[in-house]
């Protein structure tokens, strides 16, 4: 069985996640492209659209409005081995009541660790 | 670099995504049961709940109304080495016109092929 929780894989696979929760709010979307695996395979669904591959992930990115701020509400970092993790997380955007849950899927690639799918979605309005 | 798509990781993994597909759509509860990893870590966020935990996860598919169909639309099964993979696939429920994603990420445990963490949602009416 993979260890899971390492000690330092969790702390690299921490480190990341928060890199990339400060360049989404900041809109850094050189960073945002950088943590995505450069690599047809990537995968990622947003509240509105889905997008496969990093081709159409940076583009996304790159016509995002700006920066905002949310509020993590609950945050589950998990590694398994020393090379594999997932980050889940729920939160919720300044002036909307919705709760959000941001899920990410992560690998530590030779070039450090990358997102290599993503999934955000919004629960309906009321629920959660 | 953990090696992308091992031809026996990928073979396995799609079994595995396969085997969950018929427990879902046929309300296999003892199945999807089993193949959530058995742990205070699964995580799961679906189109109208977050649970957390494998205990929360079981309560809510013996909850399930019963068997459903609906048809896979694009699926993206990748493996990186020989224990990790990710699997993404966007469906349309039978009577729906909405798209959903769902997106999970997938563990070799000695028990086997095991999701710890997984997504469900829907894209708003009339987008997709």
């Amino acid at each position: 069985m993979p260890e899971i929780n390492n000690p330092e894989a969790l702390a690299e696979l921490t480190a990341a996640f928060r890199r990339y929760e400060v360049a989404l709010t900041t809109n850094d979307v050189a960073v945002l492209d950088e943590l995505f695996w450069v690599s047809p395979h990537t995968v990622r669904y947003g509240p509105g659209e889905n997008l496969h591959g990093h081709a159409e992930i940076a583009a996304f990115r790159a016509a995002r409005p700006g920066p905002f701020g949310r509020e993590l509400l609950r945050t589950v970092l998990t590694t398994y081995g020393s090379d594999f993790g997932t980050a889940n997380t729920t939160f919720r955007r300044e002036g909307s009541q919705q709760i959000g849950r941001q899920s990410q899927s992560w690998v530590r690639m030779p070039e450090g660790w990358r997102v290599v799918a993503a999934h955000v979605s919004l629960l309906p309005p009321g629920v959660g």
